[in-house]
């Protein structure tokens, strides 16, 4: 992608291009679906030269892109959103006015395609743990189609060995917090102002999987529970989920213990 | 107003207006009530020539302003704030830093006089409904004298049908959130991150009035129930607020179902 | 301090530093700590002349600094931050992206040393209340050593006898709201979302100090309950604490109104 970075040389060439004329028409360039391959950025952008930006990509007035920031195709920066440290966006990511993604600290942000990061987001910052060293790698890593909308703040991970993780298709509403090294999964939605403290897991959708094979067996007769249950340990996309090794490990505790299947949260809160 | 785009011409002027010297004295502009008629726009914003200004007009430095926008008489843009699509400001309207109004999608952003809109708010940007489509026309009208307190999100109809509706001199504080298709009516207060979600109605005063009305009249004698009933349905004011027909319905189904007045809410919450 | 002025001078030296390679290499300067003594200004900075800066200053870019602000040593603004009013920082303060200081109203903000103001914060604005007259004079002091996370606003006093206070060493959590005349102490630590009205009184530590003192006293014979009460009284770091001044008030009418030691909030709920 280095080749690409010619595309950012007419900002050096002449200060002419700052005459209104040229600053309205590019503006204009901002707010519209660009079918050519060919990358704008605005005069007033100041995007450092070390940064790599991809094909098709739009950044706006007044925007600030970092040295170590990776921009895949057809990126859209609208005006006044940032992008700082270490972070790659994946294609067809639009960061609305005021988004702001990735910081100044050692570790990574990861976004992943056709992300849209709203209006005054913060993605990928500094977490509030106050266990956090300053100096200590944290990591961010989304995937792709997540629509993540306005005053929403996403933070890095408290320590270099865990990380934040948020899959893909997920719609996160205005005003939400998903703190350090929380788990977010895949096709969940959030709604306003939803607050995850620091390592919440959220994969409903797995979970969901995982016990409708167990407990909701479509034929009854083929197999016998303790065989389910072994069934969903060794599948392959839900044996490796968090949430669902946790609720596996809770159900055979139930037996261990001979516990009639309630689960030790629920004899906990009853005692 | 056309003939106003006058104002703007000095931009193009020369770039020895981006000299520290006239930078700093057109900041301070910025913070100065404006008694002259000559509109200001501040050398490093970014007016897209096809935008309407109006008189007395200050737009501060760092802002944007689309090609599609309109702005009336005396309004002013503090550093850092942003007009998008199409998008209306009534005379005197104040964006804060960090505001931004409108957003580039078919259908349009009404704004009235004096509104406030308060740092880093969002007002008229896409609803998250699902059922939206992109591509759709969706609404924003604001009435007159708003107070728009920051963080807070406002956001357009999710239907082309519909819009969101927000009446004269409310208070709207610090991260409300008033989703699509919302009817605000005049005079409310809602207090720091009141959350509303899509449709919903608060028309407190009319409510209230049409309420006394109908139950408390001053003189008993002078009519009986169903002429005021009657009344309020013909009255000019109250009988087209939203709210105060869902009343008057529940009022009149209770008659017909011999429910003695207990609306049906009431009677579902206590079965 | 005036004599800093000159570390602004480069800025209106020529445009020439507008080049692209000129905006990278200082944006990459906004992000490293400064060891040396110079202060640095991104041309692209919008700075008032008659703003006192500091030592060491780093000035980021696209961010704005009015006439009356005052900027310690070695303090940093990340882009888009704003300084406005008659705001005072102390030296090391750090404004995060987007954050906004100081409002254009008489009265003052004044910021301590160490403090660091999170991405899109608003610290030192109008406050919300009804009562509060455009005109009037309002405060707002914080102390040393505070995080202030995305999102959180704060506000300045409503009457000009009064003023919002915040201590030292206090982590504000991200969107938390601290209205008009609240007090704050030192060490407390909010959780996001924590909204505080106006003229809200926390003072964690101090109370609890107070508490162990007159409750829990390591050596129950060394003194009897009124002295214990006397000697919180009469503490030169506790006495003088409005929250524990209120403590005391409540105990010694409990006795006088022979309400057994319970307060009276206590007595009103259970009736």
């Amino acid at each position: 992608m280095n080749s690409l970075l010619k595309f950012r040389r007419p900002l050096s060439s002449s200060l002419t291009s700052l005459s209104l004329q040229r600053l309205s028409t590019t503006l204009h360039y901002v707010f519209e679906e660009k079918k050519e391959r060919t990358s704008f950025i605005h005069p007033t952008a100041i995007v450092h030269p070390n940064a790599v930006i991809g094909q098709g990509v739009s950044v706006g007035p007044l925007c600030t892109i970092g040295p170590s920031a990776k921009l895949g195709n057809g990126c859209q920066m609208h005006p006044s959103s940032h992008i700082f440290g270490n972070t790659e966006l994946g294609s067809h990511c639009v960061l609305m006015t005021g988004a702001v993604v990735g910081d100044d600290l050692p570790g990574h942000t990861v976004i992943g395609c056709n992300n849209i990061i709203g209006h005054h987001a913060v993605v990928g910052i500094k977490c509030q743990d106050m266990k956090y060293k300053l100096g200590d790698e944290c990591f961010l890593d989304v995937g792709d189609n997540n629509e993540i909308r306005e005053f929403t703040s996403i933070h890095r991970s408290s320590k270099s060995r865990d990380r934040t993780v948020i899959g893909d298709n997920n719609l996160i509403m205005g005003s939400c917090h998903i703190a350090h090294d929380c788990k977010i999964g895949n096709n969940n939605i959030f709604a306003n102002t939803t607050l995850l403290a620091g390592h919440v897991i959220v994969e409903i959708k797995s979970l969901r999987t995982a016990y409708r094979k167990i407990f909701m067996p479509s034929n009854t007769n083929s197999m016998g529970f303790d065989e389910r249950l072994s069934e969903v340990e060794h599948n392959e996309d839900l044996g490796s989920v968090p949430a669902v090794c946790s609720m596996l490990q809770s159900i055979r505790d139930s037996f261990t213990e001979n516990r009639r299947g309630i689960c030790k949260f629920r004899q906990w809160s009853s005692s």
